[in-house]
C-alpha cells in the first residue's frame, strides 16, 4: 500500500511555461480568421484538428482517452484505486468568431500540463484524475451553450433540443456531429452522467474580468457563478423601398431592434446593481440593403446577475419593452424566446478549502471571487461538488483578441491546480 | 421620302401581355434567393445570365446590340435618319437581395415590348430608338448606385472611385467584371456619352410608391426624381465578454449603432415634411455573437428629399449625432463617409408634353408626379433630356417579393411609352 501524500509544493512542482506556451500557440493556429484572432467553431474542420490536437497531448501525457457520442474528450489517469469516483478537471477549446486563445484552452491545456507536473513530481493519485474537454461551451453555431457539459449532466430537454437544432445554415446538429466523424451522434443519453460519477470538479480559467490584475493577486477562488440567461427576438414589418416608403407608413424592423436594444441596457443599468449585465450581442437585419427598409430583425440578448430573481426581473422587462416596441411600431413580434435561463451555481466549500490551501502552500496571494461569466462548472455543478481557479488576464479583456495571460499567471494557476488535483485525489 | 406619323393609338397599339408576362417569371428565375424573392447581383453567374437573355430579346426584335465597358447594354432601332441624335430607353435589371420582379426590369422588357409594339403598327421611326439595360442600379455589390448610367453621364469622379472599389468579399470592381467577360472594363472612359447623345431619354418604371394604385390612375408622368444621399458610418469600442465586463467599463459599439439608427429617423422626422425620408438598411455588428459585447458596428444610410438642401441639413444633423453618441458613449467615430450626395433633377417639358399627350391619346387618365425613389434617370438627365412614366403596383410595395404590378397596368405603360418614342423620335 502506497502512501497518498501530496508532493512538495515548493520543491517538486515544476510546470514547462515554455512548452504550455508553445501549446497555447499550436492550437491557436487552428482557427477560422487570421492571428491574432482565433476563431474555432464546433465540428468545423479547426475544431477537429484542435481535437486531434488535444487527444495527443492527453495521450502523450499517459492518460487513456475516450470520447463520447458528441465529442466531449476524457483523458484518465487511473490512480491506485481505479473503482473510486475520480477527480475531474477541463474546460473548452472552442472560440467565438474573432477572439482569443486563453479561455478556455487554458483549462485544457492547463489541466493536461497539471498531470505532467504530477507525474514529474512522482506523485501517485489515489482516486483518477481525469481531464476533460469539453463540446462546445460557446453557443457560436447552434445557440447553445455547454452544449457539451449540459448533456453530461443528463439535462433531458437539452437532449430533446438537440434533436431539433440546426444552424445558421440549416444543417441539423446530428449532421454537423457526423460530418465530424461522431457517428454515433444520435445516442444522446450514451453520453449522461450520473451524479457520484465524480468526487469533484475543478476548472481553471482566466478571470475575463479586470480585478485580479487591478489588485495584482495571482489566483482567484471561484464561490460561484453568475447565472445567464439568453434571448432570441425577432420583428417583422413589411420593409419596403427606402426612397417610396413615406416615413408614416412605415413599420421598420430595424428601428425596433434598435430600440430593445437600448431598452435592454436602460433595464439592467435600473436594476441598480453592478452585478446586473445585459448585451445584445447579435442583431441582424433583412434584407440588409441600404435602399431597402428592414422588413425584419433577430436579436440575441445575453443577460447576467448572481442574483436570479433580478435577473429574471430583467427578463420579464425586456419581454415587457419588446412588447410595447412591436405595439407602438406596429411590427409583428414573431419571437420572443428564451432560449436558456440557468440557476447560478455555488462551489463546493472542501473544493475551495483545497483551493486555498494549495495557494498558501505554494507563497501565493489569492481571492474568493465571483464569476460572472459561466463555464462548464456551472452544468457540472448539477452532478458533482465544484469550484474553479481562476488567473489574472490582460485589462480583463475575453472574447477578443487581445486576450491575454501572463505565462507567469499561467504557471502559477497550473501550480494551483495540480496541488489541488492531489489533494482531492486523496479525499 | 417617308411619312412620320404617328401610329393611330387605338387601333394599332397591341401588347403582347402575356408574352411579355413570361418574359417576367423567366428573367425572375435567374435569382440566387428562391422564388418568389429575387436576387440578382451585379456580375454574378444569374446577372450574367439575366444579361444574356435581354441581349437576346433585343436580337429577336431586330435590334443591333452593343455593350460598352461595364456592360450597360444598348439596343438600337436606327430610323431614317440614322445620324440624329437617338431617342432612349430604359432601365435595370439588377434586383437587390430578397426583392421582387418589376421594378427596373419593366423598364427594360417594357421598352422592348414597346420596340415590338411599333414595329408591328407598322410604324418607322425617324430619329433612332434606342433600349438601355443599365450596370447596376442597385448599390447591392459595391454600395455605388446607378453605376451604369453615372459612368455614362461622364461623372469623372465616379470613373476614379471605380477603379478602387471592391466588394465585402475584397474582389475588385474591375476583377468582378472581367469575371464577367468585361475584359475592356479598365478602359472606364470608353462609356462616357456626350451631351447630345441622345435627344430625350424616357424610362418606364413601377411608382414603388402608393399613389397611382389608391387613386386608380393608370399613368403616372414624373416631373421630378429626389435627391438621395447614402452614408456610411463605423464605430468602434473594446468589445469583451458579455459576462465578465460590467456595464460601467462599457464602450459598446453595437449600441451606439442603435442609437444612430433612431436618430436617423428622429431628424428626418424633425424636418416635418412629409418628403423627407431616411433609412438604415445595414446594420452590422462585430464579432456577432450572443456573449460578445460588439466592438465594431458597421451602418449604411439612405436619406432622401426633393429639396436638396432639406436634405442635406438631416446629413448633417446625423452627422452630429455621431459625434455626440461617439463621445457619450467613448466609442471611436472611425468612419462617416458620405458615400453620394445627389442633386435632385426635373423632367424636361416637351418629354412631359409627350407623354401627357400619349396618354390623352390612349384614353388613360394620367398624375403629373414626383419620384421619391431615384433611378438611372436622374443621371441621364446630366446628358439628355430626361422625363419618367410609372405605372401603379401593389400597395406601393417594392424591394421585396410581394412587388406586383397587373397585367393591366403594364400594358398601359407600354402602350404610353411606345407613344410617347413614336412621338418623340419625330420630334
Ligand atoms: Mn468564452
Ligand atoms: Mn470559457
Ligand atoms: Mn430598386
Ligand atoms: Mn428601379
Amino acid at each position: 500500500i502506497h502512501e497518498h501524500v501530496s508532493p512538495d509544493p515548493l520543491s517538486s512542482l515544476s510546470v514547462d511555461t515554455q512548452g504550455l506556451q508553445k501549446q497555447f500557440d499550436e492550437l491557436a493556429s487552428f482557427s477560422d480568421s487570421p492571428a491574432p484572432s482565433v476563431t474555432r467553431i464546433l465540428y468545423s474542420e479547426n475544431d477537429v484538428l484542435g481535437r486531434r490536437y488535444i487527444k495527443n497531448l492527453m495521450s502523450l501525457s499517459g492518460l487513456s482517452v475516450r470520447e463520447d457520442a458528441i465529442g466531449n474528450i476524457f483523458g484518465r489517469w487511473n490512480g491506485d484505486e481505479p473503482e473510486l469516483a475520480a477527480v475531474s478537471t477541463g474546460s473548452h477549446t472552442d472560440a467565438i468568431p474573432y477572439s482569443g486563445k486563453y479561455d478556455g484552452v487554458l483549462g485544457v491545456l492547463g489541466a493536461i500540463e497539471a498531470i505532467n507536473v504530477l507525474k514529474r513530481s512522482g506523485f501517485k493519485p489515489k482516486r483518477p484524475l481525469e481531464v476533460i474537454m469539453f463540446t462546445s461551451e460557446e453557443p457560436t453555431r447552434f445557440g447553445i451553450s455547454c452544449l457539451g457539459s449540459r448533456l453530461m449532466a443528463g439535462i433531458k430537454e437539452h437532449a430533446e433540443l438537440l434533436k431539433n437544432t440546426v444552424d445558421n445554415q440549416n444543417i441539423s446538429f446530428f449532421d454537423a456531429a457526423k460530418a465530424a466523424g461522431y457517428s454515433n451522434v444520435e445516442n444522446l443519453s450514451s453520453a449522461f452522467l450520473n451524479k457520484g460519477s465524480y468526487s469533484a470538479f475543478v476548472e481553471l480559467h482566466i478571470e475575463q474580468g479586470p480585478i485580479l490584475e487591478e489588485e495584482a493577486i495571482p489566483i482567484g477562488v471561484v464561490t460561484a457563478i453568475a447565472a445567464p440567461a439568453s434571448i432570441k427576438v425577432d420583428f417583422e414589418g413589411n420593409g419596403g423601398h427606402a426612397g417610396a416608403a413615406l416615413m408614416p407608413t412605415r413599420n421598420d424592423a430595424g428601428l425596433a431592434a434598435a430600440e430593445l436594444a437600448l431598452a435592454v441596457e436602460k433595464h439592467v443599468l435600473d436594476s441598480g446593481s453592478i452585478d446586473t449585465v445585459g448585451t445584445v450581442g447579435i442583431l441582424d437585419l433583412h434584407p440588409g440593403a441600404i435602399n431597402s427598409i428592414p422588413s425584419k430583425s433577430h436579436l440575441e440578448i445575453d443577460t447576467r446577475d448572481i442574483d436570479e430573481k433580478r435577473r429574471n426581473t430583467v427578463v420579464e422587462k425586456i419581454h415587457q419593452s419588446a412588447l410595447s416596441i412591436s405595439n407602438k411600431r406596429r411590427v409583428m413580434l414573431s419571437q420572443f424566446k428564451i432560449i436558456n435561463q440557468d440557476p447560478p451555481a455555488s462551489s463546493e466549500e472542501f473544493i475551495i478549502k483545497a483551493a486555498e490551501s494549495s495557494a498558501r502552500e505554494l507563497n501565493l496571494p489569492y481571492k474568493k471571487m465571483i464569476s460572472r461569466a459561466y463555464h462548464d462548472s456551472l452544468f457540472m455543478a448539477r452532478i458533482s461538488p465544484m469550484a474553479m481557479i481562476f488567473v489574472p488576464c490582460y485589462k480583463g479583456y475575453s472574447h477578443k483578441p487581445e486576450e491575454y495571460a501572463s505565462p507567469e499567471a499561467i504557471t502559477d494557476g497550473v501550480k494551483v491546480l495540480a496541488l489541488t488535483l492531489a489533494k482531492l485525489s486523496t479525499q
